[in-house]
């Protein structure tokens, strides 16, 4: 018999359906595709194919757009977003509409073409998260922008048209709406029980000792109980924090071995997977709530968001979070 | 400058970003492979390959699962959920589960391997939405289903393992959390306006008359104002219905000619692009509202959901819904 399982924060439910692994087309992650490095304009020594930089990190002495550089941070080639103008708002008819305001940036993660966190060493990975937070208290500066989304996508199935080593930062003029109605959940939930929804979760979570993919002194790795795909893992702060941006060194090289760990894990189980990972923090002007706790989720790519899941804002998972933690725990 | 643009149901942003159709990756739908006709289980003389048939359409005297139909129905033979059992809900620590019941049905369109519903005759088209509303009004027989959400997964990037026409219906234990967001968004707008906000989009399409690529004497389609995909399209009843199975004769008639008209104009912009379809109506045991307006929406599968749609909600949309409209209404 299938289980209907309800994320704890959400109120979504997922259907864990153990017996759908039969199917042909699952647990069969799409390998990467061939790429040629020697063209790849995020390279070392082709700084001139992309636009401007707007920040590195790099030895003393080094000249903007020239190599040198450990991480290098530039404007996406392709906004989705434009940071001129003013922020105008209006109606058009019944309908509403503002203009495209906000920031696009790419974050190249290594000037080599390494192009896994699990191959990369310990302070080239702690450079990526560096700079998620300097970016992201660089967009706080920006009083027409209230949400900074990073996301890193990795893998053509998984969006990424370049296989070199990025993340990507999209600065909005509005909350968007999963992180509102995250929010909203994790408040409705305080509302009750006057406790922290992801704390609760952590501690939940220790307790069944089951579904525990990584921990150390300062976080902690999971497969969600309503994992809404196969292998969905988050990584959660274990002290109660809200924004991000304000993480600690202690808390940076922690996490950044934490997530070479974990990724390693997902990597060898599932043979070097397309996947997303996605850091959800508090809105940029809005202060600490007792209320909402910033993690990392991350969504290997093991199958298509099809009519079902447009539809429904339902997923079919067809390994439970348990085995998936189990699989992971034993590679 | 890249335009936001606020869904007036559901209140989430989408970026229309004619920019972005420079990208390489864009405007180009994936084409469907090959697809081995002398081996599909859902061509008429191959009934024994699949589960037994639930209903089918055909003339008189034919004999349960062999050939002589003209639409049927079947188990899924990978069901996401159970028919079987008692409905049991339980905690499980600060969680919530409950048993996997429900229906999944695939609703096989033609005994033939015609795969597009441009190309079949009118007939074969209605008796899709025939299927549709008897699938349906079974669903509502059980006390233990709260929704039926039938959809259509067309090729295999949309998540179609099978090429032969035909589409699925999960009938769930709860309602599914998608639903649940556009009732309450339609019901606080009717709450606020005192209309309900689908016939207020038909009459707002109808003024501005530069979003709409199919209209009849019963339904409108159109080009949604924050289209989250290229080329999204709905197709609503223009007088204000709640409960899609208590269709006319009439109705289907036309929605079928409709439904033809407006996937053969997809079909010829895009190059027979791989596309879901979803049927949005009110829960099986709620009554009409209202505010709640039953229709059918078309997504083409014209880029991945990657990290920026999962971690936002949002999503970027490199083609103005009136310039979709134009496309298709020359096509």
């Amino acid at each position: 018999m299938p289980e209907l399982r309800r994320d704890p924060i959400f109120g979504r439910w997922v259907i864990i359906a153990s017996e759908r692994r039969g199917r042909p087309t699952d647990m069969k992650a799409e390998t990467l595709p061939a790429d040629d490095k020697s063209k790849c304009p995020f390279c070392a020594g082709r700084e001139s194919q992309t636009p401007p930089e707007v920040m590195a990190y790099h030895p003393p002495g080094r000249e903007a757009d020239k190599p040198g550089w450990w991480l290098r941070v530039i404007p996406n080639k392709y906004p989705a977003l434009d940071p001129a103008g003013k922020l105008k708002r209006r109606g058009v008819g019944m309908y509403d509409s503002m203009d495209g305001v906000g920031a696009h940036e790419v974050i190249i993660e290594s000037p080599e073409h390494v192009r896994h966190i699990a191959d990369m060493d310990d302070k080239r990975a702690e450079d990526i998260f560096w700079a998620y937070r300097d970016r992201m208290a660089a967009a706080k500066k920006d009083a027409r922008l209230q949400y900074a989304l990073i996301f890193k996508n990795y893998g053509r199935a998984a969006g990424a048209t370049l296989s070199h080593p990025h993340s990507q930062l999209i600065a909005l003029p509005m909350v968007p709406i999963r992180v509102k109605q995250e929010m909203d959940g994790a408040q409705s939930y305080y509302g009750y029980k006057e406790r922290c929804v992801f704390c609760d979760v952590i501690h939940e979570e220790q307790r069944f000792a089951e579904r525990i993919v990584g921990e150390d002194e300062h976080f902690i790795a999971i497969e969600p109980y309503a994992s809404r795909s196969q292998f969905e893992t988050w990584v959660l702060p274990k002290n109660h924090a809200g924004h991000f941006e304000k993480i600690t060194e202690a808390e940076v090289k922690s996490l950044a071995r934490l997530m070479k760990s974990v990724m390693g894990k997902l990597k060898r189980v599932l043979g070097d997977p397309p996947f997303n990972w996605m850091l959800h923090t508090t809105p940029l002007h809005e202060p600490e709530t007792p209320s909402y706790h910033w993690h990392i989720e991350i969504m290997p790519k093991m199958a298509q968001v099809a009519g079902f899941e447009w539809g429904s804002g339902c997923y079919i998972n067809p390994t439970p979070p348990e085995l998936a933690a189990k699989l992971l725990n034993e590679a």
